[in-house]
């Protein structure tokens, strides 16, 4: 058997390599890091994101010439991909849409019940060792707003569901009737469900119309009882109004698992805002989550390469994978 | 209307005096504390063990003559009241059952997902303002053995359930069919589920079967990835073993919400064991708690006073009120 060397794959990112045992003998691997990625996208027929970390990409995608028509991230999320060049050709974008919902619907839970039952408060005072009873949160009964419809966010839902809360979830447009959630209700109807909050959790894809959506406006609205989570993209946050609504016990806490610049900088302001809990983009990141994502896009690679249509398609004007 | 004062309702512990409004001319309340009940309990009619963390009607229920009929504890355990005396003769016994289930299951949830996401970790390394990416458990497909099958640990089972965890529930005796759990597991079958356990959590009924269950040889029957979690009582564990497990890195890690002495004293070894969590008996206490338990007495208070039969019966010789 020969190696198809007529098939490239570059793989952006190269620590620590991905195991792609699968496409031995079937594509020639070539890997990239941001220096040498623009050099190298003329000669691929696929591109994996594999370090979806990276802006090179957005930075380097060509305005013309030979390019990838297919590219694969290993992450939810695609706005550090597309570029207008990107999102105007007609190379396809697939994601790792399946891999990170059900973790990242477990941590955000665990968030809710942590600021619940104030599991920081408890061990801040076994540092001090004081035995000190408090009355804490009953979830039951309580209202989540959750931003995102997609999958991460109906998840989320369907775990708070789960444990009782109220879920009402917002997507980009009203779906009046959802099996699950009874409804959708549209990105408009969000500043009316803020008000009525007792978690407000954000896990929308990041795109011109969700940038800063989570501004000092939107942390006015929500009741001082109200206890913000982000695990979507930092971005979506103006981090210092959060600051601010946090500093002023407008809100009652926050958790963070994503920020505007990343990794955060041992001088940023957010690690000790009081009632902020701060954790390094990891929601969804469960041990195995590299092969799961390796193994993805090979799944992808086998349909690419027998000439089927591809799975999680992004909806590059939209910025994610719509549901069906 | 005149005063019932022929019936005497004798409330152990007065700080704070629950509001007892429903009995207002029904009932002559009384209060006592550790040193006056012993003279008061041949007064009353009804006790409510109100303070449930005191030994004092263990240790002064009367042998004979005249003494309540009824007693109520505002706890889930009555490890507390069941002298031999009180178990030998016909005083009815009622508990709380009701208002815990819900709260220590949302609790028990969320140390389990703090757990396996290391939320405390994460929470260490705030405080240290370092940003270090970890790869953490999937909750989803690990396998958890609840001790207790009444309706605590149903409740903590039923929520693991949800998050997509693996049950097996070990009650007193086996039920070969639960329509919720498939089965119910013999205490008898504990070893056998040990070395399969993630997660082990103790939701038993302090008896003199269950004192001491979970010693040096239980921990040891544990994987080294087991983490532990009691809210049940806390001379049902070894605390002495159950440190030197984690000490000795033998299992994961621990959770104690309950201890053989409560509270637990500032020198206690316990506050700084390796990867134990400690908190002070509040697992099942959320906002309203206490309101709760005063309506619930005084509801069954309307059935005792109409001569109807009394809810949460407890079986005083098994310790617990037998699920049906």
């Amino acid at each position: 058997m020969s190696d198809r060397t007529d098939r490239t794959v570059l793989v952006l990112g190269s620590d620590p390599p991905p195991k792609l045992d699968r496409l031995a003998g079937r594509a020639r691997v070539v890997f990239a890091d941001e220096t040498t990625l623009a050099d190298r996208l003329p000669t691929a027929d696929v591109l994996l994101a594999w370090n979806f970390t990276s802006d090179a990409i957005r930075e380097s995608w060509p305005e013309r010439g030979p390019r990838p028509r297919w590219v694969h991230t290993a992450s939810a999320g695609v706005d550090r991909l597309l570029s207008p060049a990107l999102i105007a050709d007609d190379t396809v974008v697939t994601n790792a849409r399946g891999v990170f919902e059900q973790p990242i619907a477990e941590y955000v839970a665990g968030l809710v019940i942590a600021m619940a039952k104030d599991f920081y408060g408890s061990w801040e005072l076994q540092r001090q060792r004081r035995w000190q009873h408090r009355e804490t949160l009953r979830l039951a009964g309580t209202r989540a707003v959750v931003v995102g419809s997609g999958p991460i966010g109906r998840a989320i839902g369907a775990t708070l569901l789960a444990l009782g809360v109220t879920v009402d979830l917002v997507g980009r447009r009203e779906r009046p009737e959802d099996p699950e959630f009874g409804r959708v209700h549209a990105a408009g109807a969000l500043n009316g469900l803020l008000p009525h909050a007792d978690w407000v959790v954000c896990a929308a894809p990041l795109t011109e119309e969700t940038r800063g959506l989570f501004d000092a406006a939107a942390f006015a609205r929500m009741p001082r009882r109200a206890r913000f989570i982000n695990v979507g993209r930092g971005p979506l946050v103006d981090e210092a109004a959060l600051e601010a609504a946090l500093r002023d016990w407008r809100i009652a806490a926050a958790a963070l698992d994503v920020f505007e610049r990343e990794p955060l900088g041992v001088d940023s302001p957010l690690w000790d805002v009081p009632h902020l809990i701060v954790s390094p983009h990891m929601s969804g990141d469960t041990l195995g989550w590299r092969d799961a994502l390796a193994e993805q896009f090979q799944d992808n690679f086998d349909r690419w390469a027998a000439g089927e249509p591809l799975l999680n398609v992004v909806d590059k004007r939209l910025g994610y994978v719509p549901v069906p």
